[in-house]
């Protein structure tokens, strides 16, 4: 810093695609700070450091952080901002560094309205390149394939149309690898439970190009991406290639802003006149499923209903005598989940999460300190699996023993709020914030209500959290096809005492006057001893009745005795 | 044009305050075309001209512009947009002009934009004043007081507070007459069913200056706001008051989007840092009711149910023996109102449609040809006034006599869905689109929806459609405050057969927990003959009868017989 005359250096996390899991090579903050959380800005001044990170991390920052001499601040208000922390420690038109690949343009230009407004000076310059010794490498994981009735020249020519049929764009920039992986039916193996590789691309009316580490790509693929007409060139010459070409030579560039990162935009801006549509065109896209992508994901969802079926039935038979802790509960499902044919990995941490622990949102069993099972109270499970046919997410809370009356209520109005909006039914071009009502009103007739948002897309094979097509209070997305596949997850929390979530995947279908509805997709019992049958309406009892003949149906020929009596009984009907 | 070298000009429906209802002196659009629209733009050429509107005006266009040699262009896909119709009609690099003062600098920026793809030159010229020589002079209506116990002097000390406490901001341009009004405590006669006077304002820490015309202003309210400490200046030197300031003078000013036209944008712009708050401070301040508000605006509802019991009753009585239209009940209705102490107007034209015509959601009866009304099918009557000490706007639909079952169904799904949302429970923050649900869902289960908002917001005294309290299915408006005042007003239109919609305005107030719901403000009965009993649950019967209750004790005092005995009779419970 002071040999470049830097005043402060802000260390993001993040990566140049804007990724929501980062690659070791780009876990700057956790090497430089300690920090382990997936959010949090490190700040280093000549003399002192400070982290901001948000409510979720506050404890583990503040022991992760301990002795390190780095400040831990919260992000939230009548706390310091980064801008205002940074003016105290530093003198009049500072100089403050970033690297602006590791930030979202969108974010970046936030910092810099910011910064202007104390007289700091933002540049972008990356410090960590030069002292990171042993900085992981860039991923190389392998490249494969994952076959649809859509091929790849389909999947571009069907962008093509989008892009340039009756518009005045030259050329889009893609700059997200889940697109790409998606365009090209590719996945790779660069990043922990998205199976995607790190690239760009380049697509024009008469070019197309890749950027990728070519030592990834097996022979073969090479060779069809070749035959394809897609040029091949080194991931690390993306920046250079686009520092290289003319000025002026394209009239509109297509960028998307979700992914684009602010060195990137600089760049591009300088050169070309840039647009942005509000949902990238691939996106728009990838969010609807073919009928194969349909399939992969029902069958993706049964193994895991089975692998859930195995483990819920020995935790419950061993919960009196034996042991047993959170943690063990999520190597066991991973165990099980392992086992089964195209499993390649988790598609995030499994949330296991018992009694007061299941009120903390994002809890995930640590190796320290897993709490211990007894039998009684609820445990919740949230869990999700990439099969090379599929990527899935569902949430059961499970009963371990007796339950409190407060418990019980809880249960019965999540179920509730859960089968309204699973059988609502709804116009083409409804907003996901109108859809959000049919979870939330069971709550607020008891004062109820829930902090996070109440479904989110998910990929084929890609990001278990997927654009745009999500349910919660602010989005605008229409909901006006069929084929989109959403989750439906609302949940209570009951800080201290006990946390509740029912999570299905359910497809948009056609129904009559262009309406539109959900069918589930994914089968496993709901927990017969957690609910209170009185304050169920016929139509919600007929729902779950139907629900666990047809959860029965499925599963029991996959299962052996004792567990398909088990079963038997947990979707026995209520009268 | 000629003179000028301008090669087209386009002649927008505005005035420089971005009014809802134009003054006369700026129905420019209908001068120069004969169409007397609401909504148009008008664009000539020099051999050539076309008018734009929308589909509420597509008929009434057509008839307006025959022979007038102006093409009529709907406003819809296929047909060419402005931009590509002048391309086509003009040389290459064509200079177009607008009066930039007419329109909101938003939809400039996106005209501007279209101009841009097709090498149009966009220009800020004002053509009409030139050659409209009877042209109506600028209104000037006297300015009155409207007085509250928030007085002149709390209300800018709030809103400076507001503006400049922990924000950089040294002046707020206030260019909404409406917020103006509010502020003062004033109103004033120069736009029909909105009770503004046109002016600007210049609110910095230390000066407050109104741009008024003074010869509107009486001399006790003048030198009551010279008292005040507000330096009042001629209207039409705003304008150069901005130009006439120092570059950079100020740091940074606050511009309200939403009424801010692109003359004064690019003025402002050009000068000095300009800020905008996604909602004026003063539309935040102005939409939360004061208690002396409140009780004025449930007076303003009491008395226009007192005259549409009149009314109903009447015409209820005549309607077999009688030949009356459409227009005669709009008429009865206005004289009716009229009588009242404190009515200054109506607060928009009030649709009084039967049969067919009420499908069509903006109709009015017109002069010619209104509708004659038989002892059968339903008459829906929208109406609102301005009243010194509120605002009103109300619907209600009468059943003539006979109804089908296709009309008793509808009239009841738009029944429950009205108890829907004014039971509705909801904790603060809850966004207008979720509570657009509450509305909606009963449609959805039968294959129903409408295409207009759920409800709006109402100002005191001012526009009967204020924002930013709404409900419809993109709001992001969040309601987390009570003093709210918003129309609930759920509607079905059966295209040439029939039309429903039942409004109530709506109050905001705390329930426990942070929680908030609506209070109903205003009482007249629902139509006990067009409701189907048999689809409404308990909890609605018990609505619906506690409501006619309610509006059987508010209201019986008021009248005499027999109309007492009708009231009795329309409020007689569901059993």
């Amino acid at each position: 810093m002071l040999n470049n005359n830097i005043d402060a250096c802000i260390i993001p996390t993040g990566d140049p695609h804007c990724s929501e899991y980062l690659p070791n090579h780009y876990k700057i903050r956790q090497w430089a700070s300690g920090f382990t959380g997936s959010a949090g800005i490190l700040v280093v001044t000549t003399d002192n450091a400070a982290l901001w990170t948000d409510s979720r991390y506050y404890i583990q920052a503040e022991k992760e952080l301990k002795q390190s001499g780095i400040l831990m601040m919260k992000d939230e208000k009548g706390v310091s901002q980064i801008h205002e922390w940074i003016a105290d420690q530093t003198i009049n038109k500072a100089r403050v560094s970033i690297n602006a690949e590791l930030v979202a343009y969108k974010k970046f230009e936030k910092l810099r309205n910011d910064f202007n407004s104390k007289s700091l000076e933002l540049i972008d310059y990356d410090i960590i390149s030069q002292i990171w010794f042993d900085r992981p490498p860039l991923p190389t994981g392998k490249i494969f394939r994952i076959p649809d009735a859509l091929s790849r020249s389909d999947r571009i020519k069907l962008l093509s149309r989008k892009l340039f049929d009756n518009r005045d764009i030259d050329t889009h920039i893609i700059t997200s690898p889940a697109q790409i992986c998606w365009l090209l039916n590719l996945r790779g193996s660069d990043i922990q439970y998205t199976p995607v590789f790190l690239s760009y691309m380049l697509i024009s009316k008469t070019n197309t190009t890749l950027f990728v580490n070519i030592n990834k790509l097996p022979k073969d693929i090479h060779d069809d991406l070749l035959l394809n007409g897609i040029d091949i060139q080194p991931y690390d010459c993306f920046i250079k290639y686009i520092q290289n070409l003319e000025k002026n030579k394209l009239k509109k560039v297509l960028i998307d802003s979700n992914t684009l990162n602010a060195r990137l935009h600089r760049i591009l801006k300088d050169k070309f006149s840039i647009e942005d549509d509000k949902t990238a065109p691939i996106d728009k896209l990838k969010a609807v499923k073919s009928i194969n992508e349909i399939a992969g994901i029902k069958k993706a969802l049964h193994k895991d209903s089975v692998s859930l079926c195995k483990l819920i039935y020995n935790l419950k038979e061993r919960i009196s005598n034996e042991m047993l802790t959170e943690k063990d509960i999520s190597i066991e499902l991973h165990d099980l989940k392992a086992k089964h044919q195209d499993f390649i990995e988790e598609s995030f941490e499994t949330i296991c999460a018992y009694k007061e622990n299941a009120a903390i949102i994002h809890y995930a069993p640590g190796n320290k300190d897993p709490k211990i099972l007894k039998n009684e109270g609820l445990l919740l499970i949230d869990t999700g699996t990439q099969y090379l046919h599929g990527t899935t997410d569902s949430t059961r809370t499970i009963a371990l023993g007796n339950l409190t009356d407060a418990e019980k209520f809880a249960y019965t109005i999540v179920l509730k709020s859960h089968i309204a909006l699973a059988c609502a039914m709804f116009p083409k071009g409804t907003t996901g914030a109108q859809l959000d009502t049919f979870a939330k009103m069971h709550y607020w007739e008891n004062y109820m209500d829930f902090g996070h948002g109440t479904g989110h897309g998910v990929g084929f094979c890609l990001s278990v959290h997927e654009g745009p097509n999500n349910i919660s209070p602010r989005s605008t997305f229409e909901f006006k096809e069929k084929g989109l596949v959403t989750t439906i997850e609302p949940g209570f929390y009951k800080e201290n005492e006990f946390g509740i979530r029912l999570e299905n995947i359910a497809l948009t279908i056609e129904d009559d006057n262009d309406f539109l509805r959900f069918e589930t997709l994914n089968f496993f019992p709901f927990e017969r001893e957690a609910i209170l049958t009185d304050i169920l309406t016929n139509n919600e009892i007929d729902w779950l009745n139907n629900y666990h003949t047809e959860t029965y149906n499925r599963l029991a020929p996959f299962l052996k005795e004792p567990i398909v009596q088990w079963l038997k009984e947990a979707t026995r009907p209520i009268i």
